[in-house]
C-alpha cells in the first residue's frame, strides 16, 4: 500500500457545505481534507443512526478475468484487521443492540450499521479501521471463496430464472461490464485469490473513493467532528485511478436468448432494451422512462395488463421495469407470462402489438395524474425510512449523481408530460437495441 | 520503461535446441538469454528471407475500454524511433527490393519483411530498434488515429456483413474479449491516446514476449549470431504480466441476432457455435472439427451443398468454417444463403434438419478419404510457400501451441475417424452454445 507515503497530496480540496432547501430532507454535505465526501441526513424522530460507507467501486470496476472480486472483498471485510478479530465488528454491533451488513452492486460496494445514535463513534472507529487495515489469511480466502461459491449455487445455479437473467444480461451488453454478473462467473470466482482481493482493496478502498452517509438522530457538526477523528486521519490514495468503464458501442442488431431448463415451472418472455440512465443535470429522459414503466407494466391497471391480461387473456402476468440509478447506460425491461395454452411466440407477438399500439394511443391523462400522485406519496412515505433515504443518496452519489440531482428528482418527475413519455417510448423501444428472452421448460434435463 | 534496470533477471533460461524430424520442414528453434524465442525454417530454393517478429499480445489482451489499441500500436510502430525517421523502415525495405507489413489479431501482433537473404542483418537491426525505441509525437497519435478510424469506416461501417459479424461475435462471447472487434469499437478508438499506446507497448513489447521467425534461405547458426547481436542485447522485461484472459462461462442459452441494414443485397443465415481450439498436446477434437467443417460445408460436394443446394434447392450457397488456431475457445460457423423466394426462417429450418440428419447419417467413408488426401496435398503445397510456413508457426506459437504440436498436426489429421467427426458434431452443434444470425435487408434506412 503506497498511500501512506504521500499524505500531503491528499490535503487539497477545500471543505464545502451544501444545505438542502427544496425538499424536506435535512441534508448537510461536506468533504474531509482527504477527499472523503460526507452526507448527513437528519431525522430526529427516533434516537437511531444509520452509518454507511459507500465505495465508488462495484463489480463493473473489476479487472478482466476477476469477476466477483468486488463482492468477495465485501465478504472479506468482515475478517480480521489490525485491531479487530475476524467477526468482531459484527459481534460488537450486535452487542450494542444494532445490526450490520454490506452489499455490492455493479457501481458500488456499501457497508452499514444501524444502531443507537450514541454508538456512532464506535461504528466509525471500526469502519475506518477496515478501510485500510484488513489482515487477511490464506484460510480466510479459502473459506470465504467457498461461501461466495455456495451463495452463487443458492442464488443462481439453483434458479433457472437467475441463470436466464445472467445470459440475457451478457447478450444485452456488447462491451460494458454490466454484462458480467455481480456475484461473478463461477469459473472466475473459483480462481479468486489473496492477490485479487488485496489488489482491488488497494486500488479502490480509500477515503477519496468513499462516501460517508449518516442518517438519523445526529447533528452534522457532531458527525463532522467524529468523521475527522476516525476517517480524516486516513491519507488519501494519490494513485486512485480514473473510473474507466467500457461503454457500449451502437447496438445495431436485435438479439434473442432462448434458455431451456428442466426446472422451469412457468415459461415467460422477457424483453430488455438498452436505455439511458439518470445523468447529472439531465434526468428528464430517465424520468419519462420511470413513467413509461409504470404506465406499461406497473400493476393491474397498467396498459399491458389491460391489453394482455384482461382484454385478450393472453397473459397471466405482465410487468415493466426501469431503474435509472446507474453510472452508465442501463436497461428497460418488459416481461410477459403467458396464460396456459398460449405459446411464448404468441405472447411475444401480443406484447409487441400492445407496445406499438401504446405509442399510437399515447398516454391517458387521468392515469398520468394518478401515477404522479402515487409517486409524490411514495416520496413522502420513503422519507419515513431513514435507511431508505441513506440508500437513496448512497446509490445516487456512487452512480454519478449529486445531492442536488437527488433533490431535484421529485420535481422533475412531476414535470413529465404525456408527450415526453411517448417520445421516450419511441426512443427506447427499438428492436435493434433489444434482447428478447424465452425462458422455456426443457423436455429433458440438459448437460 | 522499467525494463532496462534489471538486466540480470532476464538471463535465466538455458538455451535449448529442437530439430524437427517427422516432417520435411527443417525447423530449428532456440531461445536467447533474454527469453526471446527464435524459430528458423530453412528453405534454400530461393535466396529470399522472410523475417518476422510476433508478439504474444493481440486485441484480446487489451485493457477494458481501450479496444483497438493493439492494432493502433501496430500502425504506430512505423513511425520514428531513436534512430529511424517516421516511415524510414518501410522505405529502407523497399529500397532494398523487399516489402514489409504488419498485422494484428486477437492473439498476436506480427511485423514482417520479405527481402533478399543477405539483407537479414539490416532487417533485424531495424525491427529490434522499434521493439524498444519508438518515439511517438502527439501528431503521430492524432494522424494515425484518423487512419485507423478511416480503416474502420472502410472495413466495417461501410460493410453490413462486417457490422453483422461484429454483433454476432459480441453475442457469441459472454465474457471473453474475442467478443470485442480487433479494430476496436469506434467510440473507444476515438479516445485512444499516447498513454494507451505507450502503456500497451511497455507492457507487451519485449524480447521475452516475442518470437522471432526467420524462414527462407538462411542458416540457423547465422540467424542465431545476428539475433544475438540485435535482439540479444535488449533486456527482458521482468514485469511481463501473466497472460490473463477472461474465459467463457458455460453457454447455457441459445442466442439470436437479427441485423437489418438497407445496404444488404443478399440476406443470409449465419450460425456460430462455441468450439474448442487446438490445445497443446491435445489437438484431436480440433482435428475432428476441421473435417466436420470440410464435410459439412467445404465446397460443392459437401453435405450441406448436396442437401440444401442440389436436393432441395433451398440455398444458393452453404459453408462451414473452423480454424482451430486460437489461444482460447473459438467458434465453428455455418452459413446458408437462401435461394430467391426462400425465407431466412425456411433456410434456417432446412439447415437444422440437415445438421441433425448428418449426425444420423454419419460420415461417408469415401468422402473422408478424399478429404484426407486433399489435406495431405495442401500440406505439401503449403510447404512451397515460405511466407505461409512462417505464418503457420507464428500463429501457432502465439496461440499456445508448440513446434511439436505444429509438426504433429498432419498425422493427427490423418488419424481422425468417422466416429470422431460425428462425436465432435454432437459435442459442438448444441443450440445452447450457439448464436444464430439473420442478416436482413431493412425496409428503410435505419438511424
Amino acid at each position: 500500500m503506497l498511500r501512506a507515503i504521500t499524505l500531503a497530496l491528499g490535503l487539497s480540496v477545500a471543505t464545502s457545505l451544501t444545505h438542502a432547501q427544496e425538499i424536506d430532507d435535512v441534508v448537510t454535505s461536506f468533504e474531509l481534507d482527504n477527499g472523503m465526501q460526507v452526507v448527513v441526513i437528519e431525522d430526529h424522530r427516533v434516537p437511531v443512526v444509520q452509518h454507511m460507507v459507500w465505495y465508488r467501486a462495484g463489480s463493473a470496476d473489476e479487472p478482466i478475468g476477476s469477476s466477483g472480486v468486488a463482492h468477495f472483498l465485501e465478504h472479506l471485510l468482515f475478517k480480521a484487521t489490525d485491531t479487530l478479530e475476524s467477526g468482531e465488528l459484527s459481534a460488537t454491533v450486535a452487542a450494542n443492540g444494532g445490526r450490520d451488513n454490506a452489499f455490492t452492486s455493479w457501481d458500488y460496494t456499501a457497508y452499514f450499521q444501524r444502531v443507537a445514535a450514541d454508538r456512532l463513534d464506535l461504528m466509525m472507529q471500526m469502519e475506518a479501521d477496515r478501510m485500510v487495515n484488513i489482515r487477511l489469511t490464506e484460510r480466510d480466502i479459502v473459506t470465504e471463496r467457498q461461501v461466495i461459491l455456495e451463495e452463487r449455487n443458492q442464488r443462481v445455479e439453483n434458479n433457472p430464472r437467475a441463470l436466464f437473467s445472467e445470459q440475457m444480461n451478457a447478450a444485452q451488453y456488447l462491451n460494458h461490464r454490466y454484462g458480467v454478473p455481480i456475484i461473478g462467473w463461477r469459473h472466475e470466482m473459483e480462481a479468486l485469490d489473496m492477490e485479487d482481493a488485496i489488489s482491488f482493496y488497494d486500488i479502490h478502498y480509500s477515503p477519496n473513493n468513499a462516501i460517508l452517509i449518516v442518517s438519523g438522530d445526529v447533528d452534522p457538526e457532531e458527525v463532522r467532528a467524529l468523521a475527522e477523528i476516525h476517517y480524516g486521519v486516513i491519507p488519501a490514495n494519490p494513485a486512485l485511478p480514473e473510473r474507466i468503464r467500457s461503454q457500449e458501442p451502437p447496438q445495431r442488431a436485435e438479439r434473442r436468448v432462448i434458455y431451456r431448463d428442466a426446472r422451469v415451472a412457468q415459461p415467460y418472455v422477457s424483453r430488455s432494451y438498452i436505455a439511458p440512465e439518470r445523468d447529472s443535470g439531465a434526468q428528464e429522459k430517465a424520468a419519462a422512462l420511470v413513467f413509461l414503466a409504470e404506465i406499461l407494466g406497473g400493476g393491474t391497471t397498467s396498459y399491458l395488463a389491460e391489453k394482455l391480461q384482461f382484454d385478450s387473456q393472453v397473459a397471466v402476468f405482465t410487468g415493466a421495469f426501469y431503474s435509472g440509478v446507474s453510472l452508465d447506460d442501463t436497461s428497460f425491461d418488459v416481461i410477459v407470462v403467458p396464460a396456459p395454452n398460449v405459446t411464448l411466440e404468441e405472447a411475444e407477438a401480443a406484447m409487441d402489438t400492445a407496445l406499438a399500439q401504446f405509442i399510437e394511443d399515447g398516454v391517458d391523462a387521468e392515469q398520468l395524474d394518478r401515477i404522479k400522485m402515487q409517486l409524490r406519496a411514495s416520496e413522502i412515505y420513503a422519507r419515513d425510512n431513514a435507511e431508505g433515504i441513506a440508500n437513496r443518496y448512497g446509490r445516487a452519489l456512487t452512480s454519478g449523481l449529486t445531492i442536488a440531482d437527488v433533490q431535484a428528482w421529485p420535481d422533475i418527475l412531476q414535470a413529465v408530460t404525456a408527450e415526453d413519455i411517448v417520445e421516450a417510448a419511441r426512443a427506447v423501444l427499438r428492436p435493434e437495441a433489444s434482447v428478447t428472452g424465452w425462458l422455456m421448460q426443457a423436455e429433458e434435463v440438459l448437460q
